[in-house]
């Protein structure tokens, strides 16, 4: 069944009964859904220009009555029965919707899975030379392929061989009809994320997140390299089980929910930064831990499943896609190929703003990467009330003679995630709580009683509840230290390229934070040059919809093999104007001058 | 120190110090031994053709004055200290100084250790990317390497990498002299023999042979695969790991012979016969139990150590020599390649009587095999007082008006060995106590009160010590049926080839049973005809010689592929000639007739 999506007018197949959201996820358009579909969050928000089905209760709960009016409704609860046209909101158009094109429903995979019979057997041939007359092409066999060939009968008409590329991943006797099956991973510091696909058409069947379990030994990368090198090879041993665990978890719940077997996944593609990629290959670290910070390999990488300990198919095939440096990895390379930033020739600014901030410009055909190192602040970890992004969180705050609040998923406030945050220093900055050094004094009027405490501990109460959520004066800092990381690494790239700001034509915020963010608040923390806020798209988990396309496509393979060798690397610490520039960055923008 | 070996001439490089048993193994001679060079069974004999060195005590006892005064002596017991010229025995000569050729001492091996200096980090380049600089190769490097990829500290001036062809297998710091070293694998179906060389010189520094422990699940191929087949894939499990077992304590006594590491082994050639290597692999073996006994796989293949299950460097490079059918393995291949009989165009017949009879027959450049289904009576098993030929087995029998056994060791006489039943036999039928039939009837005479018992349960007492020896009617039975099948496959390859038994220029006989068999038993008994009887050359382990060539010259590889491509394999259950023949070649020759 098609559905139109507007703007663009994309033609997507679908299969009609399940919701649009699933629906819509199948063909690669991720809306976002913070309570995972239940009509909960309200977010997965999608229009239909005319003939709007009518409204649930959830829907006139969480949406305004201006906005069922306008033909608005909830992905999650409206079903899909008839070819229909839809519009898309802007943020998820404009992004996520980049990253399947036309390519994954036109898509060339690499796996095939064909239905042969076998010619009969001359003599004692072996079953692997008269498989490849019946395919008419010259296999690899890997070890963990020959221990599982089966021994079918020679009355079995045909047998059912799944490749990828020129490897032979599994045969089974008789027909088979389902897969093959194709995982894609963007294992991330904090998150990681598997998505399986059906590989012939390149479709989604199922998507899952879960906390990687490497943060018992530190949350961000630096900790984890310093935990890699205690002892003898053991503790680097403790970080490749909790990455095998965490990924083996996703995929038997991605399994369970497909009704699938291990053995019908034969390929799949990790992104990552260098770092996770090393701990999930057991790879010694240390040389990622200090100057010069280099990777023991940083180009594409081919094993098999069972090589890395993944409960696949054992000869699954699984490639790590390539890294640009020690500290810009395969996840940015996946980000920069979904967003297509290889593919145009105006400039092009990419953050991913996760647990370590990696930034690339792209102007004509030049690239050119760099990372900062912003510490975690921007996904909340050690700030006072700080929490992941999930219910219960503030996410959004603002402030005007009181305090406004939202929280992921309506609940009672828990904690403040990353935007929250973001948004609430916006917010005292804009109400002077806040002065451009970054010190907070009590504003007078009715939000004085919104200020306790004294220096380093003097905070602002966002809510009083059962948890009072609040940010203190040490958690400006932090999140101050970190945009002017970032910014100041901006601002070294349009020098580099000799470029401003206002020549930018587009700015991809890759990540969970990116999707959520108000780009006006990234202006008035300073993170972002004032010219750049009507520029920014989020471009979600970039990382994770490259990879899923080039799970499902070879030519998109080939792209980011091109993509990863034509950006280069700018080592910030080195270059000359970085040290000017981030101390220059460490004030925040006075806010008169802030127009957005 | 420069060893001339008589009669070919060849000069071999040997190190002073040790006995010549062990020199020349070093340079791929291999003297034969039962006991293991303790100086108790004799076997070991060289001839020094001038200034032989004093007898010691031990070869005053096992050697005839006249051989001492020839200059014989036993190469367990002189040390070498000089440059000296060497008479080999000539079965030695002929049949295991062949495998070793020139190519063992010009050797061109697939492996290589080279030390490097690691260009200096320019920005944060990778580790493999700057060791690729360095060998001027681009190099693959799985899994298993990376994950063992070293943190060398920036100020290390050195590196050292091994490869096996463009495969990188190990990096270690600094500059490492030894190695690479390499391990060559005969997986017989009832003993394993490994052997370590050194891969840079092709030098051999150690071999160990065991019992298969897969022997606890049957004694033949077809009892093996048909436990295999039993419940579900454990049993098949189980054979992996017995096989697994046995090499790996071979590999772990080797290792510790040389004082080794694992991870110095960096390469591995491995024969054996297709079930065997299926079972190591831990693929099915259905297949081969029923005709057309297809294995699943049969060319080339290259695992790494890892993927096997040994305990060697876990990136080591293992490769599966190709096989010709599904019973005639990659160990004739190796046999092949080491008694050259690719190389000649004089027609050549090669027989390994192992637990089964594989028979090739090569003619001008046309090589044929067949596969002879003779059970393992050549290797006493089934038979009344069967035992491997270990110290006490009986090996050698000579019947006149009395009975004369000589036993391996010289011990006292324990059990009959293979070659002990066939001359027991032959004689029996030289003094006419077995008739052409193979019936056993008393002779009359002094030999009468060896024979006790009727029917099936008459028997020919050879000794009567502690253990009696005897030779049964049925044992004669199992001999009979044994001799037939391979007498059989002979007449039906030199048939299909249009030449007689006189026209065949060498026949070489492998396996231990074929170094220590007597020709003339051979024809006595029938096995082989009668113009055959002065042109047998032992040819040792022929199969462990081939896989020690394979691995330390990257030529003999090739020629191993070539040669297994160009043997056409014949069936010889379909064959019409062969069920006539078989049933003609169930007598044993006229003894009257043969003239040996």
């Amino acid at each position: 069944m098609a559905l139109r999506l507007l703007p663009e007018g994309r033609i997507a197949e679908i299969v009609p009964g399940g919701t649009f959201l699933s629906a819509l996820r199948s063909v690669g358009v991720h809306v976002p859904s913070a309570c995972a579909g239940n009509g909960r969050c309200g977010q997965c928000r999608i229009r239909f220009p005319e003939n709007a089905p009518p409204a649930m209760a959830e829907e006139t709960e969480l949406l305004s009555q201006a906005a069922i009016d306008a033909g608005w409704r909830l992905a999650c609860r409206q079903i899909v029965t008839e070819a229909t046209t839809l519009a898309l909101p802007e943020n998820v158009h404009a992004a996520q919707g980049k990253t399947v094109t036309g390519d994954i429903t036109t898509c060339c995979p690499w796996a095939k899975r064909r239905t042969v019979p076998l010619p009969p057997p001359a003599g004692d041939r072996s079953l692997v030379e008269r498989l490849e007359q019946a395919l008419g092409a010259r296999l690899h066999t890997p070890a963990a392929v020959l221990a599982r060939l089966p021994g079918c009968p020679e009355d079995e008409p045909q047998v059912t061989a799944s490749t990828v590329g020129r490897h032979l991943v599994q045969l089974e006797c008789g027909s088979v009809r389902e897969g093959p099956f194709g995982l894609a991973l963007d294992l991330g510091t904090s998150t990681v994320a598997a998505y399986l696909l059906e590989l012939e058409g390149g479709t989604e069947i199922g998507s899952r997140a879960a906390q990687n379990q490497q943060a018992a030994f530190g949350a961000d990368i630096l900790s984890r390299i310093a935990y890699a090198q205690q002892g003898s090879d053991s503790s680097r041993q403790e970080l490749r089980a909790a990455a095998q665990t965490t990924v083996n978890e996703l995929i038997e719940a991605l399994l369970g929910e497909a009704d699938l077997k291990a053995e019908h996944v034969v390929q799949a593609v990790v992104v990552g930064n260098p770092t996770m990629l090393h701990l999930l290959v057991g790879a010694n670290v240390a040389s990622l831990g200090q100057a010069p910070f280099a990777p023991l390999w940083q180009r594409w990488l081919t094993l098999k499943a069972v090589d890395l300990g993944l409960t696949l198919n054992p000869a699954a095939r699984v490639a790590l896609l390539p890294s640009i440096s020690g500290y810009v990895g395969a996840d940015v390379v996946a980000g920069l190929l979904a967003c297509g930033v290889h593919e145009t020739e105006r400039p092009t600014l990419y953050l991913d703003l996760g647990t370590n901030g990696e930034i690339v410009l792209a102007c004509s055909t030049h690239m050119v990467a760099c990372s900062a190192a912003a510490g975690p602040a921007f996904e909340a970890v050690g700030i006072s009330c700080g929490m992941p992004a999930l219910e219960g969180a503030v996410d959004h705050v603002e402030i005007d003679h009181e305090v406004h609040c939202s929280t992921i998923g309506g609940d009672e406030p828990r904690g403040l995630c990353g935007t929250g945050l973001t948004d609430a220093v916006a917010e005292l900055l804009r109400n002077g709580i806040l002065d451009p050094s970054g010190r907070m004094t009590p504003p007078g009027g009715e939000l004085t009683a919104h200020v306790e405490g004294e220096g380093n501990e003097r905070r602002f109460m966002l809510t009083r509840g059962r948890h009072p959520v609040y940010v203190s004066q040490a958690d400006v800092r932090k999140l101050q230290l970190a945009k002017a990381a970032l910014r100041s690494a901006v601002e070294v790239l349009l020098e580099e390229a000799g470029i401003t700001a206002q020549e930018l034509h587009n700015v991809h915020l890759a990540g969970a934070f990116g999707a959520q963010m108000k780009p006006e608040s990234l202006v008035r923390i300073g993170l972002l040059p004032e010219a750049l806020a009507d520029r920014v798209q989020a471009a979600g988990n970039a990382a994770g919809q490259g990879a899923k396309a080039v799970l499902a496509d070879v030519r998109q393979a080939r792209a980011a093999r091109r993509l990863a060798r034509r950006v280069a690397y700018l080592e910030l610490a080195s270059h000359s104007g970085f040290a000017r520039r981030y101390v220059q960055a460490m004030h925040f923008p006075k806010q008169q001058e802030v127009q957005v």
